[in-house]
């Protein structure tokens, strides 16, 4: 008997190698700590959220209390705040034993990534240079969620591959090169990225990929029996893939422009993704000898029509260009599937757990082409003047700029975000390489029971298991004359 | 060992006989197509998603971006797309064996009916004769998935048992049908069915039934061990019946008229489905010898008083009256479950895989005479002068309309919807049949293994097999000496 | 082979002595009926859901329909709905065998619990006394679903070791309680409790243990095989986890005053649930020897922040003081499931399920105790004069209170819910104690087995079995001539 049950031994009890029990807490409380402090130091309630507005509605030409800003944005910030913890969570659940994981890590780097990114792009943005304080209101929260779903983002390249630390400092650092990149691209080069292709996802998803690259591992085809989903898993993800899908068109239009602009943007993005559909499963038919659809294309591909029409959402693309756009982007990404992944793997030695190039990078890159092309041929006709002049927000300093520079300026925004990521990431990497952060060997990757206490399923199976042991014993010793 | 192996094979590797690799591609890129060509000859952004709305706001007599329609619409459209994907995605769920095909072909035909719904309703309600192109805004989109989710409802009857490439075809004509009832319903009879139980729940439900009529499968028992659910399919199943049942009172209040309308709609509905729950749980537990709790009354008949109160929700039908009807609902549908589905299937040849006669098509008939009713019986005092044009929408051609006489067009109506849904329905069949669209074979309905590329749980079960087999073989082989 | 099957039998099937066949659909016909005639007689739409509303608006000096206080709440409505429905529905999934029971039974409470609670709450808020009628509208529906929060908290201390009808019965007397306490602190104390750590945590938290500490029950380790979760079940409670904290902000700000009332109630809400996240993993680390987290504490205590920020939700507490208060909550309620739990069960003989002690009382407390030295501290410096008259109502009777006087108030209001939800728990424990009830034996909790019908996942299991059995059987009888 004894060789079967070592067999259930090894099979059951896998060694572990990582003790985060100082680390992860200390890590937690010092940086929490810290929040506390700048917090008290710099941030304050803005205009619209601090009890004196009623006082000063006289004084804005606000009559009612249906123009406070919270009304025209938090319907959106809602439907936001549900794809960074449900949507990117659950997308993240669709391994067979990393679903705790998936979901649990997602909630702990965006409840952290939120806090920074609003002191972060507080002072960037929200800076008031008299008082030396943050003003924050419901646009703060929102562009602090964003600013999150690019480490989300991030975190789906290397998903299963480190540990909750190294997610801390990947945040950490990810946020903060995010809200240096945004100011460059949104302030200094006055690019107009409504739904951030090029901030959020272009910028995320390189710098996924550049720490993926640094942190190869070589031999993780040790942990190969956890890559792969199982039934239910793959069906908790759908439950992130279809919250993603409903919601872009609150996220590309969350900050727009009041009025036709948040109007036009929903409109965008919703027919953007409905095409993405139709042409994923084109191609993820086509791609099978039997024509089966797989859940990955499904998973991942019906978004990148979401991803790409972020920066042109607010454009006059017009209903049918956005269902172009879809329609490529369909394509592209399943092709990306298909074609890219496995050759960024063997070729570039980049894995990328859940092909965050195909669905963030590279639709990515199309929004910036995109947003590029149609703000460069943008006209008075077709917005009207005042409609050019608050779409592409030509006031100020900008208000002399042609459309044509603006498209320059658009795509010279996506460049600054491809670098940001690629550079930052392969900095951020090599931090991640110092041993110190208590990551999974090769063989308990994808494997939640290192960082979590997973209940003992498998002992349940096991125990369900002795009857016939023990009959199969008794049957097989039972005295001659009981035959 | 031979015939033991033999067993497992026989019992894992099912024959198939099913390839839509080129017809489900050829399919979703031809529609998708001629979609991008008709949008681009026809839609065109409406005035308040057009980016010269802020110009003309000053002539509309609109002091405020907050009067865009998006902000009076946005919140219950985005309630609205949970159903759609969310809610009919994962209430299709519960078969053990077909989720992904629930959830997923759900997505596919929303994703392209709403695109076809915007042509055809367009081309109806929205069509400005002297550009020739259709205006689309916000109110559209939710038309859209109001079209979408009578086609839904229809896939319900024939869950399990149809090829993606049918589904596409009875998206295709079901829209069609759809817009065309809808038109005869709304404009040329001018009855009020805002929630849609006439034009969405009665039309869907007929038609969805009349489909799975003419395609029955008289061997489906054959199949019959994939039948039925297991513990965590059912769970999924709640998912999907709590979002139905949470935004339900967003659905029948999406599109009515601003205001008190809205607002009351929203109360109505909300106060049905509660006492629908109530008398759902009574009826189910009564059914049984033991007085358990049948999961399949609860996912589905706790919805009816939803679909009840589609067409009277913006009435003045007191909170009371919403109760009466949610408690007759609820009662109706769960018998419908116990009585009339099994007398539909062996009776009849209906086989309904959802019950959606029980949840859409009864349910639907009730809403349709409740309208029709409490339309004929509305007065000046309950309503006022103002409130009664506004609910009804005595404008134009219809401002002499009687409210008796509008109790009469309301039950015309009904008539209508069940006649477009049972005719057009046993058509659609009639092309389903044709032996090109590559649908299952009886003994594999409701098993996703012959569209989806399914994750390997079985074998892995089955590796964790071995041990004890080996064992088993050990002992029984093992040299006499050793024992 | 008899022994063996013996095994089996007695594994998968237990005994069950509970039959709720008449109880329970007596229950439910009987209060819904009752729940039919008292709306009859007394309940009414209110001035803005009345089709009379659009001719009053000019007298009541409104210009636009989107001044209908529907449009101000509705987004929160639908998302504090969403809260009750899923997000207390999935929290309670955690159970390997009674997830049908957790998502299930709370469907069915809060259903009947809404209508129960608006009468109740609108006989002591919204009748009007000259017809003697209570008007409702949008916020009386979400005061409805606060109300029912109460009681769902309290559903969580006795989960798996109660009846439906004892459900119902602790939810009637529940809601009666709830509304009587909170015309207390509300109206007599005039207490601030927007988002209900007092009213709703407070009380629904303490009533909840009373009813457990009477409903004892000393050998509940007889189904202790049931006690813990499975793998899945723990990633379904994580929906209910992450609803609930997504919405909570919203749940915070549904029913503060119109403008920045609920804008910094959203936003202080935001900040103390994001920094809860991180002290709570970090303690759960720190507990375990190898720092691994528990899913327990991260379903639960992430929690804890927006419950203890619910009375100061619209104070001016700035975003550091709300981050302090959910770093202080992480803290305690992850070392309540530690520390509090085991000694409450042990000690004082109080089971507690889902450890409400430490989601909901505890961190109520903390709540409350912030409210009132936040109101005690409050000045016209940091509100203004009118910020201070909006956030304290500081109008009528009370006009010329100080903000000293209302921390009194605030702590008084404490001490009234707690009394409330002690006593009253007691006495509805006792009479939960009647044997008629149809409660579960001790070896038959958490088993969804007793009052749901169970599809038999078991049996396909053990269908899968024979083949091996089979084969040893075939092995070690086979022919002695065979081998």
């Amino acid at each position: 008997m004894t060789n079967c049950i070592q067999g259930f031994k090894d099979y059951f009890c896998r060694p572990k190698n990582t003790n985060v029990r100082l680390k992860l807490p200390f890590v937690c409380f010092a940086w929490q700590i810290a929040m506390i402090i700048l917090f008290g130091v710099f941030v304050r309630y803005n205009n619209e959220s601090d009890a004196h507005w009623v006082q000063n509605m006289a004084q804005n030409n606000i009559t009612s209390a249906i123009e406070n800003d919270f009304y025209y944005r938090y319907p959106s910030f809602q439907d936001v705040h549900v794809m960074i913890f449900v949507g990117f969570g659950f997308l993240m659940t669709f391994l067979k034993r990393y679903s705790f994981g998936g979901v649990g890590f997602n909630f702990l780097i965006a409840a952290f990534g939120i806090q920074w990114a609003l002191l972060m792009q507080g002072w960037f943005h929200s800076l008031d240079p008299s008082t030396g304080k943050i003003y924050i209101g419901i646009e703060n929260l929102i562009n602090a969620d964003f600013c999150v779903a690019g480490c989300l983002i991030a975190y789906g390249a290397v998903l299963g591959k480190v540990s909750p630390v190294q997610l801390m400092v990947m945040t950490l650092f990810g946020v903060t090169l995010y809200a240096v990149e945004e100011y460059i691209i949104l302030n200094l080069l006055h690019a107009i990225d409504a739904g951030g292709s090029m901030i959020i996802h272009v910028f995320g998803g390189y710098y996924g990929l550049a720490i993926s690259w640094v942190l190869y591992r070589p031999n993780l085809h040790q942990s190969k029996h956890l890559q792969g989903s199982v039934y239910h898993s793959d069906t908790f993800a759908m439950i992130g893939t279809l919250f993603l899908w409903m919601f872009w068109p609150s996220f590309n239009s969350a900050t727009t422009y009041h009025g036709d602009g948040q109007h036009r943007a929903a409109i965008n993005t919703y027919l953007c993704l409905t095409s993405c559909v139709l042409t994923t499963v084109a191609i993820s038919s086509l791609s099978q000898k039997t024509g089966k659809l797989d859940m990955v294309h499904i998973q991942n591909s019906t978004l990148a029509g979401g991803v790409a029409m972020g920066t042109a959402a607010v454009f006059m693309v017009s209903p049918y260009g956005a269902l172009i756009v879809g329609f490529c982007c369909g394509i592209l990404s399943t092709m990306g599937y298909l074609y890219i992944s496995p050759f960024l793997e063997k070729t570039l030695k980049i894995h990328d757990t859940c092909g965050i190039h195909n669905l963030h990078a590279m639709p990515g890159v199309i929004g910036g082409i995109v947003g590029a092309i149609t703000a460069a041929t943008a006209s008075e006709s077709v917005y009207g003047m005042q409609g050019l002049i608050n779409t592409f927000d030509f006031t100020g300093n900008f208000k002399d700029r042609t459309v044509f520079a603006q498209g320059g300026y658009q795509a010279a925004g996506m460049c600054v975000a491809m670098v940001f990521g690629i550079g930052g990431g392969a900095i951020v990497g090599a931090i991640l390489r110092f041993p110190i952060w208590g990551d999974p060997a090769d063989e308990n990757c994808n494997d939640d029971d290192v960082y979590w206490e997973v209940p003992q399923d498998e002992e349940d199976q096991l125990e369900s298991v002795p009857p016939i042991l023990e009959y199969c014993n008794y049957m097989t010793n039972k005295p001659e004359d009981e035959s």
